[in-house]
C-alpha cells in the first residue's frame, strides 16, 4: 500500500553502488545540458530566468519520491511554457511582482489538479486529447514559440500570445532591428542546426559509440551559451545593446506562499486544467515509451500523483508549471541514468550552480536562448503527418486542422479545447449514422459477409442485417428508420434477423426502438430475430421484459439462424 | 423538389369532398376541445390568455403548408409553456410589456432555430436526447407544473420556476388560501380524474363505439369550462374573490414585430435552442406513432421547417412558441382528420372564436384552468419507467436521476443540459474501457465464442482476443495496454489474432496504437494478425502503410486464422 503511494520504496532497498555511479554521471550531464533550456523556457513564459532553475531543483526531488517512471526528467518545457506565459498574461502584467506570484498560483493549481486526478484515478481522462489533435497542437505551438522567439533573435521588442498578435507586433518593430544581436542569434541557429543535421554523422565517423556521439550532438546548446557568454563578455555586448540574462539572484530557492485570493483562482482554473492535462500527456508519452525500451511498467495514475507532487513543489519554491520533459529526458536516458536517484543528482547539481554560479550567467545573450528554443521547437512542426492523417481519414483530419488553425489564431487553450471538442462530436455523429449492410453466406463455409463486397448465398425470405455500431440513443431512431425502410422495400420478407456481433451495448432507448421495431413488425407478419449476442449484451437484456415480448428466437450465431430459417415458412408450418 | 419543401402540393391535388368532410369535423371538435388548454398554457407560461388563442390560428396555417404529418395538430403545449416561462422571466418581470414582447423574440429565434437546423438536415441533433433523459425531463417538468398550478388551485399568489421556489412561495403563502376558489379547482379535479379513470369503461358499457367513446371522454375540460364558467357567472365568483380570465380583447390575432435588440436575443439564444429541440422531440415522436399506424411517412428534417414556420408566423400574429402538441394531436387524429386541412379548419374555428366569443370566456376561473393542467401533465410522471431503467442500466438510469435532481432543483435548462452531457460522458467512458475476451472455438462449429462463458477449444500459443469496440483515440492506450498484458502474462503464445468483427472505425489515434503494437510485439517475437476486418475499415486501412508493416497477416474469418494458426510453428516452418 505504501509502496503504492511512494514508489521510491520499490526500488531504494535494492540500490547498490553500481547504479549509484551511473545515476551521478547522468545527473552531471543533465545539470550542464539544461540549465540552458530551464533559463529559456522561464523567458518563454514571461518569468525571470531564475524561476527556471528554481522549478528544476526541488520539483525534482518530489517526483524522485513519487514517480514511477525510472529515467524521466521533470522540469519546465517549452509547450508548458508557452501556455503558462499565455495564462498568466490573462491576469497580470508581464515583469510584475503579480505575474510571478501568479505563476506559483497557476502551479499550484495544477499540481493539486494532477494529484486529485491521480489519487481519483481519473488518467484516462488524459485519452480523450487524440493524436491528431496532439500532433496538430504541438506544431502549431512550435510555430507559435518560433514566432515569439523571433523578436528575440533580432533584439526588438514584441508581444502577444496568437499568430496574428505576434506577426504584427514584429513587423510594427521591424525598422529597430539591432544588428549585433541578429548576428549572435544567426550564429548559434546555424550552429545549433548544423550539430543536429551533421553532428552525429561526423562524430560516429570519428569512430565514437553511438551513445557518445549522440550525447555530444546534445552538447550544441552548451556550447553556444559558453561560446556566446564569453563573447559577450569580452567585447561587453551588453553595453552596446544586446540584450543579456543581467543579474541573476544567487542562492537556493526561496520559500514562497501561492496567493490564496479566490478570484486569481477563478480565472486560473481552465489554464490550469489544460496545462495539467498536456503537461501530463507529454510526459506520461515520454516515460511509456521509455519504460517499453527497458521492460520496465510505470503506473499512470501514480503519474499524476508524482508530477503532481512536483508541481505543487514549485508552487513553495518560486518556480513554474514542470513536467517530464521531451529533450531532458532523452538527456538522461542516453547519459545512463538508472533510477529516479539521476534525478536526486540533477537537483542538487543545479541547486550548487543556482547557489554559487549565477554570476557566469550574467553575460549570456537572450538570442542565444532564443536560438536554443526555436532549434528544439521546430522539430515538433510534422508536416508529412498532415498529409498522411488527410489520406487516412478526413474527420481525423478535421480535427487537427481546426487545432492547428485556432490554435495559431485564437491561442493554446482555444485550440486544444475545441480539437477534443470537435473529435469527440464527429466520434458521436459518426456512431449515431451506423454503416449497416445485410450479409449472405460465403458459400461452403459458416461465415457470412456483405452482400454487395463478396460472393455470397442468400434466400429473398430471410434479411440478415448486420449493425456495425453499438445501439445507444444517439442511433436508436436510425434504426428503426433503417429496418422500417428495409421491410418497407422487400415485401417478400417474412424474417429478419439483426447480428449483434458488432453491438457492444445496447441502452435503454435502443432497448425501446427495439421494442417498437419488434411490435411493427410483428403488424407487418415479419418475425424478429436476434443472433451473435454478446455475453454482456445479453445479461442486460435478461433484465428487460424485450426477451419475453420478441417474436423470434435469438441464435448462438449467424449460421444457427441460417440453417433454421433458410427453409420456406409452409414446410415448416 | 418544390414538393420537397411546401409538403401540402403532394396532397392538396388529390383532396375530395369526402376528406373534407372528415376534416372539417375533426376542425370543429379541435376548435372546442383546444380553447381551454391554450388559455391555460399561455398562463403557465405567464402571458395574458388571449396569446395562447393567436398561437393556435395562423402557426396551424404555416404547419399546414409546410408540414409532412397528417395529423400533428399545432399550438401551445405544456412543456414548452413552462420552459417560455422561465425564460421570458429570467429577461423581464411577468406581466410586462417587455415579457409579452420577449415572448415574440423567443418565438421568432426559436422559429428561425428550427428552420436552419431542418434546412441543414441536422434533425439527427435531437437523438442526442435520450429516452431516459427525455422521461426524466417530462416527470420533473410536470411535477413543476403541478407546484406551479397548485396556487391557482389554492387561490394564492405564489411564483418560481424551481422546485424549491415554488415550494417555499406556497408555503409563505398557504395562510392566504381562497375557500372558495379551492372548492371549485377540487371540484373540477374531481371530476376530471373521474371522467379519465371511469368515463371510456361508462361510455362503452352504454354501447358506445370505441372511438366516440374515447372523444366523448376527453370532452371533460369542456364541460368544466363551460360548468364552472356559468356558475362563475350566475354567482358573481369574481366579485367574491376568485380569479377569472377577465375580459379578453377580442379581434383577430394582431401584426406584431419581433425586437431586435442584440442582448436580449443573446439572452434568449440558449432557451430558444433547447426550446426548439425539446418540442421537436414531443413532436416528432407524436408524428411518428402515428404516421406508423396508418402507415404514412414523415420526413423530419421537413418536420423542422414545418414547426420552424409555425413558431415565425407566431412571433408576427401576438403567439408564443409553439409545436406538436400530445394531447391536441391524439384528439385530431381520434377526431377523424385525414389531411393537414383539419389544421386550417380548426385554426378557422379558433380565429373565429377569437374573434367573437371571447366575452364568454370572461367568468372562466383560472382554478378550472389549473386544474385541466394538473390532471393532463400528472401522466407524463412515470415512476415505474424509474424502477424498469435502474433494473436494465444503471448509467442510464443515472442520466435520469441527474436529470430528474437537476430540473427540480435549478430548472428546465439546467436538467436537461446536464442529462445530455451526463448521457453522452457515460458512453463515451464506457467506450474507452472496452470489453475484450479472448475467445476458443466451439467445438465442431466455425463459431468462435468467449472461452470463459462457453466450452471451447483452444491452443496456446494462439491468443485470439476479440475487442468489443470501435478502436478510436479514447481506447487507442486501453488497447496497447491490454495487449502488452496479454503477452506479458503468456510468454507460450506466437501468435495473437485481433477479431475485429465488433471494431467498425480505426482512427488515426488507435493507428499509431496498432503500429506501435506491430512493432512491440515483433521484438517479443509475437506475430500479429488480424481477423474478420469489415470493409470499410479495411478500405481506410489500405491508405496507410499499417498492412505492409503488419507482421502476420489478415485473415477473412476467424475460423481461417484458426485453421493457419492451429499448427505449431515449428511444422509450419
Amino acid at each position: 500500500m505504501l509502496k503504492r503511494y511512494l514508489p521510491i520504496l520499490t526500488w531504494l532497498p535494492h540500490y547498490t553502488r553500481r547504479l549509484a555511479g551511473a545515476d551521478l554521471l547522468a545527473g552531471v550531464i543533465v545539470t550542464v545540458m539544461v540549465i540552458p533550456q530551464s533559463l529559456a523556457y522561464a523567458l518563454l513564459a514571461g518569468l525571470p530566468a531564475v524561476v527556471g532553475l528554481y522549478a528544476s531543483i526541488l520539483p525534482l526531488l518530489a517526483y524522485t519520491l513519487l514517480g514511477t517512471s525510472r529515467t524521466l526528467a521533470v522540469g519546465p518545457v517549452a509547450i508548458i511554457a508557452l501556455m503558462t506565459g499565455a495564462a498568466l498574461s490573462g491576469v497580470a502584467t508581464p515583469g510584475s511582482p503579480e505575474y510571478v506570484q501568479a505563476a506559483l498560483v497557476l502551479s499550484l493549481l495544477s499540481g493539486l489538479m494532477l494529484t486529485v486526478m491521480g489519487l481519483l484515478r481519473l488518467g484516462f481522462f488524459a485519452n480523450f486529447l487524440s493524436h491528431p489533435v496532439i500532433a496538430g497542437f504541438l506544431s502549431a505551438s512550435a510555430v507559435l514559440i518560433a514566432a515569439s522567439q523571433a523578436a528575440h533573435l533580432l533584439g526588438i521588442a514584441s508581444s502577444g500570445f496568437t499568430a496574428l498578435e505576434l506577426v504584427t507586433s514584429l513587423a510594427a518593430h521591424l525598422d529597430q532591428v539591432h544588428w549585433p544581436t541578429l548576428v549572435i542569434g544567426l550564429f548559434c541557429l546555424a550552429f545549433l542546426v548544423g550539430m543536429r543535421q551533421v553532428g552525429e554523422r561526423a562524430f560516429l565517423a570519428m569512430g565514437m559509440p553511438r551513445g557518445l556521439a549522440s550525447l555530444l550532438t546534445r552538447t550544441g546548446p552548451v556550447i553556444a551559451v559558453i561560446v556566446t557568454t564569453l563573447l559577450s563578455w569580452q567585447l561587453q555586448l551588453a553595453g552596446r545593446g544586446v540584450a543579456v540574462v543581467g543579474d541573476i539572484p544567487g542562492g537556493l530557492p526561496p520559500l514562497t506562499l501561492p496567493s490564496l485570493e479566490l478570484p486569481l483562482w477563478r480565472a486560473l482554473l481552465v489554464p490550469a486544467l489544460l496545462i495539467s492535462v498536456v503537461g501530463f500527456v507529454e510526459s506520461i508519452s515520454m516515460a511509456q515509451m521509455l519504460a517499453a525500451k527497458r521492460r520496465e511498467r510505470i503506473s499512470p495514475n501514480q503519474e499524476l500523483v508524482g508530477l503532481g507532487g512536483a508541481n505543487v513543489v514549485a508552487a513553495f519554491s518560486g518556480g513554474m508549471p514542470v513536467t517530464g520533459g521531451l529533450s531532458r529526458t532523452v538527456i538522461n536516458f542516453e547519459s545512463g541514468a538508472r533510477t529516479p536517484m539521476a534525478g536526486l543528482f540533477a537537483a542538487l547539481g543545479i541547486g550548487a550552480v543556482t547557489l554559487a554560479m549565477t554570476p557566469l550567467l550574467e553575460h549570456l545573450p537572450i538570442a542565444t536562448l532564443a536560438a536554443t528554443i526555436t532549434v528544439s521547437i521546430l522539430t515538433l512542426v510534422d508536416i508529412p503527418l498532415l498529409r498522411q492523417t488527410w489520406r487516412y481519414s478526413r474527420s481525423d483530419f478535421s480535427a487537427m486542422a481546426v487545432t492547428i488553425v485556432l490554435t495559431l489564431v485564437e491561442g493554446v487553450e482555444a485550440g486544444i479545447i475545441s480539437g477534443v471538442l470537435l473529435s469527440i462530436a464527429l466520434f458521436l455523429y459518426r456512431t449515431s449514422r451506423p454503416h449497416s449492410v445485410l450479409v449472405g453466406r460465403i458459400e461452403g463455409t459458416e461465415h457470412f459477409r456483405s452482400v454487395e463486397r463478396h460472393e455470397t448465398e442468400t434466400v429473398s425470405h430471410v434479411a440478415m442485417l448486420r449493425v456495425d455500431e453499438s445501439l445507444y440513443f444517439a442511433n436508436a431512431r436510425y434504426l428503426e428508420d433503417t429496418l422500417y425502410a428495409l421491410v418497407a422495400n422487400r415485401p417478400e420478407v417474412e424474417h429478419v434477423v439483426l447480428i449483434c456481433s458488432a453491438v457492444n451495448l445496447i441502452d435503454a432507448s435502443a432497448l425501446e426502438s427495439l421494442d417498437a421495431i419488434n411490435a411493427r413488425l410483428q403488424d407487418s407478419s415479419v418475425t424478429l430475430h436476434l443472433a451473435e449476442v454478446k455475453g454482456p449484451v445479453m445479461d442486460r437484456l435478461k433484465h428487460s421484459d424485450f426477451l419475453d415480448d420478441l417474436t423470434g428466437r435469438v441464435f448462438l450465431s449467424t449460421y444457427a439462424a441460417w440453417k433454421e430459417l433458410k427453409k420456406p415458412r409452409d414446410t415448416s408450418a
